[in-house]
């Protein structure tokens, strides 16, 4: 087998019309190189804390990226041969696998980001397969010894202007505050995701709830210490730099309960063992408790419900969580988000940003609930559908409703770091492949669309998130 | 800020390719001037009766038209800025929150239909922005006065061959019957729309009740008398040129209760205050039996199902009904249908015309549903469809199951009267745009599409509605 | 009415853009020509058995084909006058019907078959119509008495590699063993669908069982007998070639009872007149336990749910099943598999292949499950949704999340034999259209497209079905 050449084409993702081509192609030029906004993400504030170099191609680029081994196990490869787990395996047999199997990704977004990687970011001329795979692992874990792929450095040369993480409210922010003490300017901030502490289901529930009084010195077994907790640490996340909180509920029910209800409710799930219905009604309870101390705090509040995580129950006892398993499932929010939307939908102050894995709900639910309530606005196409056809159904679906102005740029959501700046490239050729066919059907002015791409792939983040 | 130029491009909304659309244009050539059946909508007849000014740039274009009002609201602008309800604002104020937000309509239908009323009826060169906007109120406001722009002079200019709007069964018709006895030929009609005194949990039921009884001579609080009310006043509107009826129902439940059931459940309900599952039941065994009515008086039936109405609450309580806050939700036809349909469904005298706000039943069950029952046919992309892609999904979704021959044409369904002109030509368009494609691909022959394009425009809606 | 003439563009469903279109002519080129494999349909063994011709144009083409029957239904005409049921209907007035009504087929699958079938198997140069109604039903009458259009030379002209039909339990297999027996080498194998003895809603599901003790000699009314005879059946179905089985479920419910519970159920259904919930319980434990039988003998699942089948009360009581009354329905499969997948789920020796009539699964479930699960694949575009757009919103919606591996290449699914060539060319259109659209944004190579399209023309099937 020879290798092929490897070679990022200038006008990829773009529309193969050269009329519509040739307009999308001056709308990317102008947006190319803006600043990389990066509002909800996962990656680990520790690199930039720490600024150690990564370790090896597979732990920069397999391990934390469910994505790739999902695939590689959806076809027979266990887990274990690819050093997921508690696992021994050899990375750069592990790496081969990849290699081998590459052709798998052909059709995926996985493909489209690792090419860029590898191209972009080491330089490789050849494309990745079986006879390459040595080369690859050696050439990657050589340059991240390199002092310019250290974490910093990469944070740096691919122009992000801010990136937030999400931590728990029990986390201990510590490398946030390390990153602020530095003499380094890159702005890494956190998020507020609260699901350990708002989530009777969640492991560990009761224990958290004891932790969470431990560190904010509140009673946390009673309803109003509860929330004075909450209210501590969002104080504390904000001062760390948090402009958002982040919920990932199963489904996206609301409640609004009496003060007396809530009480009680608060008494049956506390320690633990909660029913599957009180489960439910305390996370919807939580969301409106949540948009109340946003309206206080200014937080905005994502919300991303709608998948059945861990699905695979085998999978999930031997390794734990967000090993691939996590399934989307059919998501409502006209009668879900009803309680929260009757206190506070009207409140212009209060932002929530929604998202959804359940693609029918964009025409028929979500943009029209963006384009009527003051406080809803739209989270870009999310995880498997962050992806180039996902990302023009997104367009497709909430554009003629909602409008362009209730949605708010793009979101990586990602651990694998090295996509992020990948990602973010496909959104931004995307969105101008769109502009350019509106303008190509003269739906739109090239004016309008030149100013379109720029909101679409800088200003819309920043506002929504009030970075 | 130096306004643009405004020009309706001749190409506008046809496919960006070259090829097809060059096929487009000339399908679309021959349509384009065909005169207009707008079988369902909402227009106001007296508009036709008194034939009176309209009387600002705002009462014509803002208000109405609840697409409008319902995106600037998105934006946090208050209604009461936009003279919604029992406002004082000054017109011309709200028309400029209008223009300065004009920018929020980029890539809406609203747009396009705006643009077309400014360059084509009031010959507007310049786009609506801050800077324009006294202009164009002026301008607007002045054009109203003139003969020309009087209702009934817009009616013959955009070629209307006949108009329906849609009644109560408590409405007089007076003003159609003003029309009928003028000396001007303009055909408007009405449609039957018996939603308030056949939803249980309309406002003001049981006082509808007593009115239709009133209005009937009939005992309207016997289950006989009821139904008997109901065959008077469907008489009377198709005396005063009704063809169809309209049922706007939360879902597309129907029943097909005995007599004797449908008895108790109509005395369960007479009085108001039904639970919400025999209100439920009362709208499904409803539609069956204005089914059965329709097989006498041969009426076109219209179910419009999928809507949760006033779903802000605040809003409803304060502005009340159709104020751009109702939502879609999912909406089964497969069950919901079927009781109806064991009735009824192998008649091929009944015509049924289903819409949905769930484009997720297209290809699921609309097509196949229309593709094999006699009395089925679909109607053409709905209210938040009613747009370039809606429309375009429609036909994509549709077509190869059910075929051209079980659809009914274009409905505009509109308030906002100068819209259905410039709605009727985005739907030629697209329609055009669609065959196009066929032909280009070699999936239909160019005399078949030319003849597709004149049934789409206009013979299909003729035959359907029985007009 | 002059008729038009006939002929098949060599570029038909090819995409229309210039540049793509001359990328997706290479790969169909080299594609096109390959042997069929269809692994799952429902011709008739018996026309291979006994090779007798077809009777004449409307017995071949319209009788077999409810996607025909069911659009002349659906605008009115009676099925008697097709002849369908117990009719008498002269074949040449049936024929006429359909003729006269061929323009109600524009822009449907059905349509670009037949117009194959009328080009490329009779030879035909003129489209049907009302004018030419006779000169088909003559011409294609008689052409089927001549030895090169019995069934077996059909077969080796159009390539057939090989043709799986689908049988019961029940079935002797006779059709297939004198096939097998005689000197033509034609490949016609069966498939195990065991149905009507496995859903106990099935009509005379009680006899079945009691016969399905005779064939097997097993105790079928003991569970364990009866899952004997399943593994007997099974058995002697493999060795007359099958290598798949099939379930036709309407919906995708699993179930993971205890022996004990299972035989409980089994003691409450085999009598007939179960309830519903223990009719979808027990249809939902078949399948773990054919899940089962698949890992000891090899076979692979095939899973057809979603269809509300016989949903015309009235027809299905006067002409029977499968009629064209099928209507899909809204189908879960994220909760329905999980107790099948909780037991076998991690399993890669087994493979089940599943199906859907609900498009919104695809993104949303089944893309992700088969992008996980090593036992899941997905069975192709399937019945209403087998159509050039249909086949494209699959590949669209499954390939960036399960990419193309975890799909099985097409199936016909046709008890129209003619059509299985003309749809295995609709097929490799589209998915070469596909690819060529990957092939154009930069998102494929050149070389990748020509390995996938003969991946998913020829080898995905053969691989996945095990042939």
């Amino acid at each position: 087998m020879m290798s092929k050449p490897l070679q990022l084409h200038e006008d990829r993702l773009l529309p193969a019309d050269p009329g519509i081509r040739s307009i999308a192609r001056a709308l990317y030029a102008e947006v190319a190189g803006l600043p990389i906004i990066s509002p909800h993400g996962h990656t680990d504030p520790e690199w930039f804390a720490e600024n150690q170099p990564f370790g090896n191609a597979t732990e920069l680029l397999l391990h934390p990226d469910h994505y790739l081994f999902r695939m590689l196990y959806s076809q027979g490869i266990a887990l274990e041969r690819l050093g997921i787990g508690q696992s021994d395996a050899d990375p750069r047999e592990s790496w081969k696998l990849l290699a081998e199997n590459y052709h798998l990704f052909r059709g995926t977004p996985s493909r489209i980001w690792l090419d860029w990687v590898f191209a972009e970011a080491f330089g490789f001329e050849v494309t990745l397969d079986a006879s390459t795979a040595d080369l690859y692992f050696d050439t990657i874990t050589e340059k991240l010894q390199q002092a310019d792929f250290r974490p910093r450095a990469l944070f740096d040369r691919y122009g992000l202007e801010v990136l937030a993480t999400t931590e728990s409210p029990l986390d201990t922010l510590e490398h946030h505050a390390k990153i602020r003490d530095s003499d380094w300017n890159g702005r890494v901030i956190t998020a507020y995701r609260p699901d350990p502490v708002v989530d009777p289901e969640f492991e560990g529930f009761a224990d958290n709830l004891a932790r969470f009084g431990e560190i904010t010195g509140e009673d946390t077994m009673s309803w109003s210490g509860y929330l004075a907790a909450h209210r501590n640490r969002r104080e504390f996340f904000a001062r760390s730099g948090a402009t958002s909180t982040d919920h990932g509920h199963p489904t996206a029910a609301t409640a609004n309960l009496s003060p007396a209800e809530a009480q009680s409710l608060f008494d049956r799930v506390k320690k633990g063992g909660a029913s599957a219905s009180d489960a439910e009604l305390f996370r919807g309870q939580m969301l409106t408790e949540m948009a109340a101390m946003s309206l206080e705090d200014g937080l905005v509040m994502q919300i991303h419900p709608g998948s059945f995580r861990n699905h695979n129950l085998q999978l999930f006892e031997q390794f734990g969580r967000d090993k691939g398993a996590d399934i989307p499932t059919r998501t409502d929010y006209v009668q879900a988000l009803k309680p929260l939307l009757d206190r506070f939908g009207n409140n212009a102050d209060l932002s929530i940003i929604l998202f959804t894995l359940d693609e029918s709900s964009y025409a028929r639910e979500l943009a029209p609930l963006a384009g009527h309530y003051p406080c809803l606005k739209l989270g870009p196409a999310w995880w498997f559908h962050d992806s180039p056809e996902g990302m023009r159904r997104f367009r497709l679906m909430t554009t003629e409703t909602a409008g362009f102005y209730n949605t708010v740029g793009f979101n990586d959501d990602t651990r694998a770091f090295l996509s992020i700046p990948a990602r973010h490239d496909v959104a931004r050729r995307i969105d101008c492949g769109f502009l350019a066919q509106l303008v190509a059907e003269h739906r739109l002015e090239d004016w309008e669309a030149a100013e379109l791409a720029r909101d679409l792939a800088y200003n819309l983040a920043k506002k929504a998130y009030r970075l």
